[in-house]
């Protein structure tokens, strides 16, 4: 399933693939495997809060004064209450308390999609969805999988699902609908562009694997670079990474683009790994420090730096275990990294599982880059700093009514820079409706066979960027990729 | 204390006195009577979680589950925790979860301030203030205060109180040092504007009355109307506005408008008292509904109705009490309503005090109109709708670098709105910076005797602030009260 996307793509389609958004430890253990780890972690503390040594009076004090509140409420409030409910707010609200962004208490539903994330396969039928038109449009079967297969197509809407209709539902509703159990059947009813009857299409679900790395060759002045993208930090990914490094040496690169542009992290320890495969042993490429302060440094076992260079490549929304392995690309062996400053997340969650199949994702310590340098809230910069257009940053259009010359608003502003993207030059891009964007809008019109009124009506918008999706996925105009091929290849 | 204002000066003025938001049970409880009906409430519930009835097991698991999440987070964060923020965290979190805007844990604190919001007096030396450029400033000194007899004058910048500077106080931590028990002496340094040097002043704090009631009589054509503002219903309020009824009356009016807009409620006694002043009691004012859905209705004990018409005044600050005073008039006394849409808040909350000072905000009933309806998040239609000029909805301009023509942007249209309402037209209110702008920019800062650029400068954007507050301070223009009157005298 190809899911990287740019910042801009992203906000336009809502893709299967749930992010990260965080480094976790703990690779590879299963839900019991954690849940035994729990439950040693909370023996030596499942006292009862008025046992507890530190904090303790205090803590049993506060604790009646919730369970007051508590019956309070439940005794009181001007409508029927779930207990429930209130205790998840009161965990919630203590989780909220730390004002860490990266600590959550996540109930059922949220853990087990966090757990998906972060597996490299899942049960279905392996077509990557998303909504338009408020209908599930498959956007592209997976290789080899079930839905290729049966002869799903890109574009093809999914009306209903096993006789259920998908209306009204989201699409995280409708893709649990049509996941499922490797081996079972599932019936789509799916209405084909171009027809206005649907078919039945009955498709046997199986395993679909998660592709995290991506690589490939590109030829720059003679010289065979390798490029490789990570998309995420999850279970395989680091194999996939060692295997794919051995098929790109094999052909004899002249250097390496490593691209962790988006990549919202994963597992510390698939990036550990991967350092291992890339950054030489002589000085840490990460340290840990943990709440006394205490500093615990990383190493590789790897002897020799690559016989060829390498560039890392970052955007802002590169996170965490991306951040890790740019700060080792930079400072431990001082390999260039092109493109803009990175997220900035500079701390590592472990899942904990509560008894319920809820968890608690909880923030137990800071890593440091090589030099020492705590990046939370600042990022990594950029060794050499590219922006990409200003396309690329643009926010999805929501037109209603048709917008027209001498109005102003940040629609048009948008509208202004997807234009001057696609090579329409809506004369200036602040957010007025010129003359001159009238034109562009009018010429943008004519290329795509639409009444050329020189209005942005809501058809012109969708028009705006499903044209400027396409640009971005082309890779053309990805001023930062050719930068990195042209800085390694030097 | 003047404190009525306008939504659009409210945002522009921080004023002493926080606003009650609600409307409350239990006029003129002390906390010590509150705390013994706390005692007589909790008695009856202050179970352990395990002992509870229904909802009882799934109550202690999940009480177990914060446990368990309280200790994890002890145990494992990156920080150190505070035991004491994490309980008041989840206390918080609990009450959230009711996604009920006006229930709220309130700590000692806001508990505080809550109850004095809604007291008839505070001690302290009587002065209204605001923060004027970063400095604590007084507003206007209350009419026979201590304030108003050291010769404290509107302007005045406070400096240090008792030698303490107020530099980078918020203006509620400024005048808790300025507030202080009766009888007791604080120390003011006051800087005058045209001096350069400061002076201090010795003030004997006092008991000030806090007044929330406000009446005059008009002439509308050779007919004495009388008016009576009603800023919020606290402890006395009822007493005074029976206190100016009479006086009114012993005027022969012949006609009433009550003004309750931007006036966010209070004390259901006391909306109780006022409507047993004016509405007759053949029908209920107001219906009280429970949890179950049992309506208890509300009547007054007065026979017959004022024999002279009756008009309110409501807009979408009127909430809560003032609700159920509006739709008492509307729809128990057919009187009319003019103004706009109000608030829409129908319920009724109690305040429960908790043993530590702290307090829980408790929604437990909700209010229908006399005729039954709920207009909670709908508010109540006037029967006469009049919109005020639009200036009297613009939004405070924060300008750091100076905007100039053929620009766009909200604050731009923030300006125009302003400029519009003071006289000078600005051609469009849309937010693009045309040539007629440049112009009334001009011409508005050649009557203000600052240089004439055409630009919207920081000190521009303060001088149409401050006009307008006067504008809007001095009642001219107010269409509403206008058209109240002329329905009124009819």
């Amino acid at each position: 399933m190809k899911i990287k996307m740019s910042a801009a793509v992203a906000l336009m389609i809502l893709c299967l693939f749930l992010g990260a958004g965080g480094t976790y430890w703990a690779v590879g253990d299963t839900m019991k495997e954690k849940a035994a780890a729990y439950d040693k972690l909370a023996s030596s503390q499942d006292s009862t809060a008025t046992e507890q040594a530190d904090n303790g009076e205090d803590a049993a004090l506060q604790f009646q004064k919730l369970q007051q509140v508590y019956n309070s409420i439940e005794a009181n409030y001007v409508e029927d209450v779930s207990g429930q409910e209130l205790m998840d707010g009161a965990i919630q609200g203590m989780v909220g308390s730390l004002e860490d962004d990266f600590s959550a208490y996540m109930d059922v539903e949220s853990s087990q999609q966090l757990m998906e994330s972060l597996e490299s396969s899942f049960e279905g039928i392996g077509a990557e969805v998303s909504m338009m038109d408020g209908r599930v449009t498959i956007v592209s079967p997976i290789k080899d999988s079930p839905a290729e297969k049966e002869g799903l197509m890109p574009n093809d809407k999914i009306i209903s699902v096993d006789g259920e209709p998908l209306d009204g539902l989201s699409l995280q509703e409708a893709v649990n609908k049509i996941r499922g159990e490797k081996g079972s059947v599932v019936t789509l009813e799916i209405l084909r562009a171009g027809s206005s009857e649907t078919v039945d299409v009955e498709v046997t679900r199986d395993t679909i694997p998660i592709e995290t790395v991506y690589s490939r060759t590109e030829t720059v002045d003679g010289k065979a670079i390798g490029v490789i993208e990570i998309t995420s930090f999850a279970e395989e990914t680091a194999a996939d990474f060692a295997a794919q490094l051995e098929a790109l040496e094999a052909e004899d690169i002249e250097g390496l683009v490593i691209d962790v542009r988006g990549n919202p992290g994963g597992y510390l320890q698939s990036v550990v790994d991967i350092a291992g495969e890339i950054i030489p042993k002589d000085d840490p490429f990460l340290q840990e420090e943990n709440r006394n302060g205490e500093k615990t440094p990383y190493f590789t076992d790897l002897t020799d730096a690559k016989p060829y260079p390498i560039v890392g490549l970052i955007d802002r929304g590169s996170a965490s275990a991306s951040e890790i392995l740019a700060g080792a690309l930079k400072e431990n062996a001082g390999y260039e990294l092109v493109g803009e400053s990175s997220f900035g997340k500079g701390t590592v969650q472990k899942v904990i599982p509560l008894e319920d199949g809820s968890s608690l994702k909880l923030t137990m310590q800071k890593w440091l880059t090589p030099d020492g340098n705590w990046i939370h809230e600042k990022g990594i910069e950029p060794t050499i700093p590219v922006e990409q257009p200003a396309y690329y940053y643009t926010h999805p259009l929501a037109i209603e009514e048709p917008l027209k010359q001498d109005s102003t608003g940040s629609a048009i502003e948008n509208a202004q820079l997807m234009l001057k993207g696609l090579g329409f030059d809506p004369g200036r891009t602040d957010g007025y409706f010129s003359t001159e964007t009238t034109s562009a809008v009018k010429a943008f019109q004519q290329e795509n066979n639409i009444e050329a009124s020189g209005e942005l009506t809501a058809e012109t918008g969708e028009l705006l960027q499903q044209s400027l999706v396409e640009k971005i996925r082309s890779q053309e105009g990805d001023k930062q990729l050719d930068k990195a091929l042209d800085v390694v290849s030097q």
